[in-house]
């Protein structure tokens, strides 16, 4: 999903009432950011509180190039990243995910031997159908085991884009939420519903409800979602005392456009990129009783916070043994306060732009290869802004390409070199860089290695339902990362 | 001003609190047009409720091409034409208009002889200074005669961006509302601002106060301006009796972006083209106690409706013995109704495309021509779709481009000539089209002959001011028009 999805944030359908409702109702965050323009590394910085260049989630084979977890991958989240629900367990928190998971789906890196207590979804992303032969089709776990595979026991229609899926994460939702408040036990859920990814999907009810078609529908269909899950909370009473943030993993894929794809607004590209358009997302923070209604903030704010101010919530201190990229939004949420700090653009192992108050310095600017571009892999369709949506890596490390974005929110106008606008803001921003970097400790590369053996030939529990598959022979190779 | 430069459409900085609130406690709307990618036609079409292309305000010199009225044009609003004022003189109401006039500057055309009853502002643009020998500064009207010059006697500081006319405006604005509550007479205020055409300007207390740069000081001044407006209007008791209306005259023109310009939110291109950059309009409608607060249309609107709404607010009927373009909104203000209407995009003489429902179908495409665009001219500045925002005029009048503006607000996806929804969608507009144009009576176009001569060199009042000047030998000619 991207920034300009929301009505609250001006999607011209305005379609999403509850979201908006909920930005009505608690605080709505304009400068908010995903720590990669591609999912596995941001949920991944989302759970750690690190950027994916500390937590491993990121690749070498090529420079500057995004990488996730397709079902080959042989990587993973490591034992030594210490995840949010594994401290939150500390503090006597029962942890859910609910969806996609994709830090890995070798054994080693299911959720729950990694904090979670509950798990109902899938390890990657929900690609198919697939023959069972080349490629296995993806599993759906309820905790320990698989309970189906997408396409066989958990249907998408392809034609229609008809599923239930969101309605079955729905009612996991509201059913863990029920369980927790019977029980009086504090909860973390981790919603991580995944419609609005290609292949794009709603449930019969949704399907051609939205001027925006597909899309559109689920859209609408996590829209109403959303608005059931709070609703859920207030009845049950517990509205006051559950912190709820919405957000999403990376700009909108317009690549996938505009059958399959969302809007990042009046911002530069979407997914894939560096640019506004990749990685800056629509936030809400909800709290009745805790955060103002109506409030607006231009912290700039990213998921890697998420860790840090959930831990504050439960009164736990973040891990001191390492760097922790995320910090503490509570001053910022309940007293409105703005902490001074940068945000890192990230794309595989290079660092691509940081922003520092209102400007933003490109070091490399990249959409995807001229190659690429030639059949047609468009990461801004549409948009062209000469020696910056550049078709080949451009490295700027010398002279950073700057922009205002409050004057020039979509990256279309460098300032000159010369001005002196310029040279203090590069000047302070390369400083924040050499600090960043002075200090960085890059960790384990995990996304480097993919072997067809690792696939989900045979997941646990596969035996009860006899879809166990035999895996072929281990063959480890270096992952291709195109973009 | 463009679609994406309030908060409540999505501009990133969000820095339009009044106007935000005044969408909360009214009617948000988010398919309104104007009726010229232009000023002065899109003003014409705005008083007479009939498009340019009926009322004159158009030229014939070059095929679809943009024209206004520069202070050497000779033509500007016919006598035959009916305006909103004069009409609504009828039942009687005193009409006001504040700001820019730009429907002629000979004394024909002088607003107080069509239907205003005051007014303070000015023929012309802000444009200057000038040395008032080749060209004379732009006079500033109170009522039949000039009070002073633009940069003379009403300052605007083009190195600093400093100029307190919108000050001036907004006082204008409360004391006739003060007088009007005060004679309990109704009253039409046109308050026709232009602090955020170029060259920008905003008063010393609004300077740097915006994330946005100058234009964004300009835009929050009008904010806080119109915010003042409606607490006034509240203060006096009479807001439950007057219907307000925000829109803009174009879309933003990104040709004088990021200092000087705006922006329109996810849509393509913007001032002087037909793109939805470029027509399609911020509006909000405000009538606490009539209008349900927080209400959203999606009704297609033009600023001619203002024209037939504000008539039929007054208990009038607009003129039986012309065509008239704009529809009565209140149904759809009051009731949450939806007219079927479609919306035309006209450029000069040529309808460039044409809208229904969520279909746009362009018969003409242009942006503006490869010899301007090399000198540097661009209306679509960092945005280029192939065949779409062509550097020449290209005819589609056998095959339109099609675009579904709910999937893809951005025009960037023509759909399929061969798909059955393209047949479909361009067979029901082909038929709008052929019904318009077979009973459009265009009339006689103003905006072909320029004149030094006509321009501002001695207004009524000059004599008393010592600011007569001598005007040059008539040499009528031509008006250039490059767009």
């Amino acid at each position: 999903m991207g920034w300009g999805d929301l009505g609250a944030f001006g999607e011209p359908s305005k379609e999403t009432p509850n979201l908006d409702q909920m930005a009505a109702e608690g605080m709505l965050f304009l400068d908010f950011y995903t720590a990669s323009p591609l999912c596995s590394p941001s949920r991944a910085a989302l759970l750690t509180g690190r950027l994916p260049v500390r937590n491993g989630f990121y690749t070498t084979n090529g420079h500057a190039r995004n990488a996730y977890t397709p079902q080959d991958i042989v990587g993973g989240i490591p034992d030594s990243e210490l995840l949010l629900p594994e401290l939150l367990k500390k503090a006597g928190y029962t942890n859910k995910i609910i969806g996609k998971w994709h830090l890995g789906q070798q054994p080693q890196f299911h959720p729950l031997r990694h904090g979670f207590d509950e798990w109902f979804g899938s390890p990657n992303c929900h690609f198919g159908p697939y023959d069972n032969r080349e490629r296995p089709n993806i599993p759906v776990y309820r905790d320990w085991e698989m309970v189906g595979r997408y396409y066989e026991d958990f249907k998408i229609d392809l034609k229609t884009g008809e599923a239930n899926l969101t309605q079955l994460y729905l009612q996991e939702a509201l059913d863990f939420i029920s369980k927790q408040q019977a029980s009086q036990q504090p909860f973390f859920l981790y919603w991580a519903i995944d419609a609005t990814h290609a292949p794009v999907y709603a449930s019969k009810q949704f399907l051609g409800t939205s001027q925006r078609g597909l899309y559109g529908d689920a859209v609408r269909e996590i829209d109403d979602s959303i608005g059931k899950i709070l609703k859920h909370l207030q009845q049950l009473g517990i509205s006051e005392n559950t912190f709820v943030f919405f957000t999403s993993d990376n700009g909108a894929a317009l690549i996938s456009a505009p059958k399959q794809g969302g809007s990042n607004g009046p911002f530069l590209c979407g997914k894939q990129t560096t640019f506004e358009g990749g990685m800056r997302e629509p936030a809400i923070a909800w709290w009745p009783g805790h955060i103002p209604a109506g409030g607006v903030s231009h912290q700039l704010g990213s998921v890697m916070d998420l860790f840090s101010t959930s831990l504050s919530l439960a009164g736990l201190q973040p891990p001191s043994d390492r760097q922790i990229d995320g910090i503490d939004l509570l001053p910022v949420i309940l007293q409105g306060k703005l902490i001074d700090r940068p945000i890192f653009y990230y794309r595989g192992n290079e660092l691509m732009a940081v922003r520092a108050g209102l400007y933003k310095a490109h070091y490399w600017t990249w959409s995807n290869s001229w190659e690429e571009h030639s059949k047609g892999i468009d990461f801004c369709p549409g948009q062209s802004v000469a020696g910056v949506t550049t078709h080949t890596q451009e490295e700027h490390t010398y002279l950073p390409l700057l922009f205002h974005l409050g004057r020039d929110p979509g990256e279309k106008y460098p300032l000159r070199f010369a001005s002196e606008e310029y040279q203090q803001a590069v000047e302070h921003i390369s400083g924040l860089v050499q600090q960043h970097k002075a200090s960085l400790v890059p960790g384990q590369p995990q996304l480097n290695v993919c072997d067809q053996a690792v696939m989900n030939w045979s997941p646990p529990g596969c035996e009860k339902l006899g879809k166990c598959l035999k895996a072929p022979k281990s063959d480890p190779q270096k992952c291709s990362w195109p973009h």
